[in-house]
């Protein structure tokens, strides 16, 4: 990856912005831009200026390390489990004349809000939508590392789903998709996977419980991996039986509804009329209000990124944009179904990057 | 768990300290108050007044299920992916007559203090160390489920142990630990667990690489679960043979180092002699600047709690505390060893709730 260029996009948009220096604090970002891999229990700080400083700061444990790998000649380290180890960062702001700066705003806290002001009186201007626009459109490295994580996901669910019977709980489903993506060789997991069955589907639980399928359920199955910094997310419904009818047919609705927004993906087409062609699909069949949420979501260092393709996301899609296609339907007393895949926006229209089978098995 | 007791010890914590209300979006915290296990990619809001109001802010998608099991009879929604998502603590905000309101800095971002602000041009107060002080104790409960967190990690180790030899990598030696913990029912990690042999123990890395494991090197291995929202942390050293009589020396001084400090656990000892103990020991035997952390931390919720064991921690030990007891020597060029186990503080002494072998394989 060329990060260097992409740091002097960055320091394109501090000009264009008016702004003096960024400090980033969002583990997508810093990585997008370094290239430093941190435990997900560590953190670091990067401050860039308009006239090019760059400078990385980092936990001191993780400092030998950093120094060593990352292009970035400028590391600085912060002690960990210490009240003031922000003070390098203090340290850093000191006698610069910063008026204006970029930070992202759902990530920095008060307390780091607190002495950036004491040190420079700065305002504050939010940019993390603008660095999300920077990161939407992925480069040919990028897709490349996506697609394998997309396909390590794959693996994780077919072992998965071959796993479903009656009375095995619904943690163990999900413990089985873990090991598969572990041993292949993802950093983490993309999100806190969740196997729901029968009513935790509809409530919805978003985890994954105790709780034993059981003959006569919808079973969904949401989940995905970290690799090389890279997240995938892939859904599946499946049931260990004895379904009705009625259950049968609001998958079908699910599943065709995904599959008219997937055939709705090509360059030039706005998020929101993906949106729309799952959800007008989904209402035509009377479901309509049982579908609560996004229909998908970009997503690249970052589970949920630019574009958001939901009602009122006028984004155009481009040719190297990768985003889900996840609409559902969540119907008390009956069930849930979703089917999610991802999908890469190509020149003329778009790739499936998740080919687990579709079909209720 | 009663928690409507805590939070009566919250709304005396409000009084005490002169504030309003607090709002509190740390998941430690909210899961104390409320019991509510949410996914980790989700996010919820707990608002207390001093009048004893209680307020739930669920995401949309969480709202049925918390409706449903919350002892909180006052459940609101908010959006989920839309701009507009905190609308809802907008509106519980309005009208109140709020002053000084407590919150977590550490966790509360710009944007949400910039919503607080707009509604009651508040004086925002650091709370964090006041609750984490309230969760500094456990109870029965609590440690009954925190020694199940302990048993299933010891397993887990265990078993990656028996897979070490020449030629593993890093990564599929963590594999292996992370599947034994989600098949026993483990919610999810206490943190990103690393395997970091020869050079990477040393840097140190901070995760598990594909680098495989030689003859002639130390290899460290620190993780843990969170069960049932309580997390577990255990540290060992290995090797898959080869070691020299400085490497095994070297390993012999941290896990002498961590007995020492093991010992001196009991109540009424300061946090800081527990740490002194250890690193006496280590300076002793010639390794004090290789040693360049804390010598272990409390936990529970979260992974790092009061009260921390390192120099200058005044805390004095109190049955029910459990700490992690973890000194560790970096050499270059020669490698890394700790020892990590996790201690309750009894009413005489102390009790190790991790007990897997510590010796060198």
């Amino acid at each position: 990856m060329n990060y260097k260029r992409r740091v002097d996009k960055l320091i394109g948009l501090l000009q264009e912005k008016g702004l003096d220096a960024v400090i980033l604090g969002d583990r997508a970002n810093v990585r997008y831009f370094t290239g430093m891999r941190f435990n997900t229990a560590s953190f670091s700080i990067l401050f860039v200026s308009k006239n090019g400083d760059v400078v990385l700061l980092t936990a001191v444990l993780d400092y030998n390390r950093v120094k060593r790998n990352c292009w970035i000649k400028d590391i600085r380290k912060f002690p960990e489990d210490d009240p003031n180890y922000l003070n390098p960062l203090k340290e850093l702001l000191y006698g610069r004349n910063i008026k204006r700066v970029g930070v992202e705003f759902s990530t920095v806290t008060v307390e780091r809000e607190n002495l950036i002001k004491e040190v420079t009186n700065a305002e504050l201007v939010n940019i993390e939508n603008d660095l999300l626009r920077l990161r939407m459109v992925k480069d040919m490295e990028e897709i490349e590392i996506i697609r394998a994580a997309a396909k390590i996901a794959e693996k994780a669910m077919i072992k998965a789903v071959e796993s479903i019977r009656e009375g095995v709980k619904e943690y163990e489903v999900s413990a089985i998709a873990q090991d598969v993506m572990m041993r292949e060789g993802a950093e983490g997991l993309s999100f806190e996977p969740f196997v729901m069955s029968g009513e935790n589907a509809w409530l919805p639980q978003r985890f994954s419980s105790d709780k034993e399928l059981k003959k006569g359920e919808l079973v969904l199955f949401d989940m995905g991996c970290v690799y090389r910094g890279y997240c995938s997310d892939i859904t599946r419904t499946f049931s260990p039986g004895g379904l009705s009818d009625e259950q049968k047919h609001l998958f079908r609705v699910a599943y065709e509804a995904q599959q008219k927004a997937i055939e709705a993906v090509k360059p030039g087409v706005a998020a929101e009329d993906i949106d729309k062609a799952a959800r007008d699909y989904i209402t035509q069949k009377g479901y309509g209000k049982y579908f609560p949420h996004l229909t998908g979501h970009g997503l690249g260092l970052s589970i949920h990124e630019m574009p958001i393709v939901d009602l009122g996301s006028k984004i155009l899609l481009e040719p190297g944009m990768i985003v889900t296609i996840e609409p559902g339907i969540y119907v008390e007393g009956l069930g849930a179904a979703r089917v999610e895949d991802m999908v890469l926006v190509t020149d003329d229209g778009y790739e499936l990057l998740t080919n687990a089978p579709r079909e209720l098995v």
